[in-house]
């Protein structure tokens, strides 16, 4: 048996059991524990050292982890040998040589990218939070949550929850979402109704039953960057739309269709993401028109519909879907909170039945017992409280940000006012340089996804989508007016240090070919 | 405003927004409201007829979802017409043609079809529930599960777990998995965990990444129809190889490899995915061997590996994978419950980066609350608790099976005798009619998966797949019994009521070309 002398220092903060990995850490980092030689059996070191065996247990595993030991059932523990999977993880010495994965992956995994830009660009915790996608983590309805999800784990209840294997969703659950959909004017069965892993999940299905690589996929540009995503997994030619205060171009979608077939037109008709500008009324029309001329596919992501703060909520396209030609898509991500991954899809027919396949290739369903207290929340309307809840929070939110926006943000600054959903699209005057107010705002506890996040082509640098969901009014002043600050900066001439802005010089650059989204000097435009 | 004469029956059993429904319904049925009147507002129909204007709401509701009603935002609600979406859904006189989907799916949504079989051949509830995949539903840990829920929804950690957005996982989950899988022989760091909606994702994710469309994947014939499936969905050539009482037949690989490049072999090598068979040490090595000659990676599904009752286990092939070969899956479904859907894949390198951009793709990722939720039963070693008393409870259920398949089943029928897992794969006798004996035993409320789901090439229906995990080891004894009579009786002379069942006369039919899974005739050949 091998000699290791350790005495625990009971008076330091560390646990034992750090102390001791460490310890044999140093051993064998210095070679007196030598590779492949086998550690005592915990038991018998725990006694020899007048410690708990866990204590033992727990050192052991701390360094099996970090790829120090192995532990071999029925054999015992030993020190990891020089290429070993441990070491070759980390890059240690390897014996063997690491597989060559590059050459080995699918057409649709070497085209796979995030699209614009890395969402790890901006990880952790910042005073001013304007990324998009989050919640007021400050309003969640814990208790309502902790309730329903005891209902789902109650003794009576969870035998048959736990059991329950069905791709298309928990069948209370599938019954609440077709009656929540009501007010989208969407009269379905729940039998048309999937329950999916949220959004993004719909999304992917859709690509999956549909598009082969090489198919356009037509796509709002800006546009949600989770599309993109999908439909670059399925190798898909992704076209991109333009964008205005009307939302979706559909001119320029008939000058499309009119020289390509497109295999699926994804769109965001209620809230359009990131510009939040609705569907105007004449464009919907005009959308439905073209896709029944050219027998196109529609896929409608509500996302946020539900988060309406003022003006006429229109219906979802799906509403007047006669012919079932929309695959309509939701989620509860955006008015419950993101890490609820349960969404829903609504489709009819052979569609339905493919989706349905596609889903239980994908991972056999959602989680029943999440499902099950979602059904809860929505039959008890706890849901619905927590949505008008939310709805007058969000709404004084928005109203601060476009406040804060028309104070701080210098002239030619310009940004969409949306009525509805968590984004303002901020888009900043000419000549200033989108990546380095990214970086210093950053540096200022300022942080938000970056703009070209939102496109396909590299666009985008100089727009920034602020989310005024996770911030409180005051907080939203506080962040917009430091942007505001930094943005002036950067307009100044290099070698200048104070003085006022410069003025705009050059016209406004437009995101999409021709019009604009909202500029707020051209109040009434937007219906 | 219509006149709606209605009086509620409030000695019935039927609830008076049921009553009103039916009421309205009949109205439309017979004309009296035609298609798209308008119908009062529901405050305005409480107040004239005396009930509550809630009753009034859900009796619509109930309408709209059948689509009978149609719901119009800040408009009202309206009978629907003839030709709207609801009813071209349900199949009405549709005033649109339906949408012709059937040319527009994609080449993998084309050939996604369920293999060998339904799985929802068999729905519904039956005494002798012998199906695969479910668990023991009175065994399951509620009280844990209720509080790991309730820990995870607490006031205090809700913010930070739903608003965790990372599609590798949460972290403590994470850490969790990788000192769950210390015993498994494997060293990884929790960054090389990736937390997936349960192995069938697992499998999926590999599919996404690795295969296109033609591409080789090697499975084991009888084998798992979920990995089937997903690689049908990655339209993969499937190609089968068989198992024996030592598992996968390297050296039907071997000979497959030397002609044919695969982009991925399948394998479950601690329980053999029906037959519950383990794969030998030499097996093992010689499959290691083979991928590293032929640099073919390997997918190992590990997905019952802690449901062992006997015998040394062996530690999963990838804690001898030095060149990071082996993508490695595993999941809580088999040891917790089938609707968690949660699971890990262990990956480093350039292959981890291109799983976790296909999962972000796919869904962004599993819900941090029951992820949360499982880290706090891991950390808390309830998971180990329950997986100790489960083990003893299905070791005896197995015993009991294999006991009562010695008693019940006529001569000529073999089936494997596991060491592991929670399936017996029974082979009948020749002559016997596995279709017939399928719906004789559906009807005497003997239920199991069909044999064929087994296979992608329509073998299999002579095998039974029997779960011994959701029964006692009672009604396992009884269910096996009443099979037992089923086959025998299948295997009289047409015109014969009673007396000895036939003796096989042809020998045993085999499921691979040579070898078969384990004969009980013939013991200790199974390592």
């Amino acid at each position: 048996m091998i000699e290791i002398a350790f005495r625990p220092d009971r008076a330091s903060d560390v646990a034992v059991h750090r102390q001791l990995a460490e310890h044999l850490a140093a051993l064998i980092a210095t070679g007196r524990l030598a590779g492949g030689a086998k550690l005592p059996a915990s038991r018998e070191l725990a006694f020899a050292l007048g410690i708990a065996r866990n204590t033992v247990t727990q050192a052991y595993e701390q360094l099996v982890v970090q790829g120090r030991l192995r532990a071999h059932v029925g054999q015992g523990t030993f020190v990891a040998q020089h290429g070993s999977a441990g070491d070759a993880a980390r890059g240690g010495a390897p014996a063997a040589r690491a597989f060559a994965w590059d050459g080995l992956f699918s057409r649709r995994a070497r085209g796979l990218r995030m699209p614009g830009g890395r969402l790890s660009d901006v990880a952790g915790s910042f005073p001013f939070d304007f990324r998009a996608g989050q919640v007021d983590a400050g309003s969640l309805p814990a208790k309502d949550v902790r309730w329903a999800l005891a209902q789902a784990a109650s003794a009576g209840k969870l035998p048959a929850i736990a059991t329950h294997r069905d791709a298309r969703g928990w069948p209370p659950l599938r019954r609440e979402i077709a009656r929540w959909l009501v007010v989208r004017g969407i009269a379905c069965d729940p039998d048309d109704v999937l329950v999916v892993a949220g959004a993004q999940q719909a999304i992917d299905l859709a690509a999956r039953v549909l598009v082969d690589p090489g198919d356009a996929v037509v796509l709002e540009q800006p546009g949600y960057f989770g599309a993109a995503l999908a439909f670059r997994a399925a190798a898909a030619d992704l076209v991109g739309i333009g964008v205005d205060d009307e939302g979706l171009r559909t001119e320029e979608l008939a000058r499309l269709l009119a020289v390509r077939a497109a295999k699926l037109v994804y769109v965001t008709p209620a809230t359009q993401c990131p510009t939040g500008v609705a569907l105007s009324e004449r464009r919907r029309g005009e959308l439905l028109e073209l896709a029944d001329r050219h027998q196109t596919p529609i896929l409608e992501d509500d996302y946020d519909s539900e988060l309406r703060y003022g003006g006429p909520p229109l219906p979802a396209l799906k509403s007047v879907d006669a012919a079932g030609q929309v695959i309509y898509a939701g989620t509860f991500s955006k008015i419950l909170f993101p890490s609820i991954r349960v969404g829903y899809l609504v489709a009819a027919g052979p569609l339905r039945a493919k989706l349905l396949l596609a889903r239980t290739a994908a991972d056999f369903g959602t989680g029943v017992v999440e499902q099950a207290a979602l059904a809860t929340l929505l039959r008890t309307r706890g849901l619905e409280r927590h949505l008008r809840r939310m709805r007058r929070i969000y709404a004084d939110r928005l109203a601060a940000m476009l406040a804060a926006l028309a104070r701080a943000m210098p002239e030619g600054t310009r940004w969409s006012e949306p009525r509805s959903g968590h984004l303002v699209w901020v888009t900043l005057p000419p000549g200033a340089d989108g990546n380095r107010i990214f970086e210093s705002a950053l540096g200022r506890g300022v942080a938000y996804l970056r703009g070209d996040l939102f496109f396909t082509d590299g666009r985008g640098a100089e727009s920034l989508p602020l989310s005024f969901a996770s911030l409180s009014a005051e907080r939203i002043a506080e962040g917009v007016e430091v942007l505001g600050g930094i943005v002036r900066a950067s307009l100044r001439p290099r070698g200048m240090r104070s003085g006022r802005p410069l003025r705009a010089r050059a016209p406004a650059i437009p995101l999409s070919p021709r019009k604009e989204v909202h500029d707020p000097r051209q109040k009434g435009r937007q219906q």
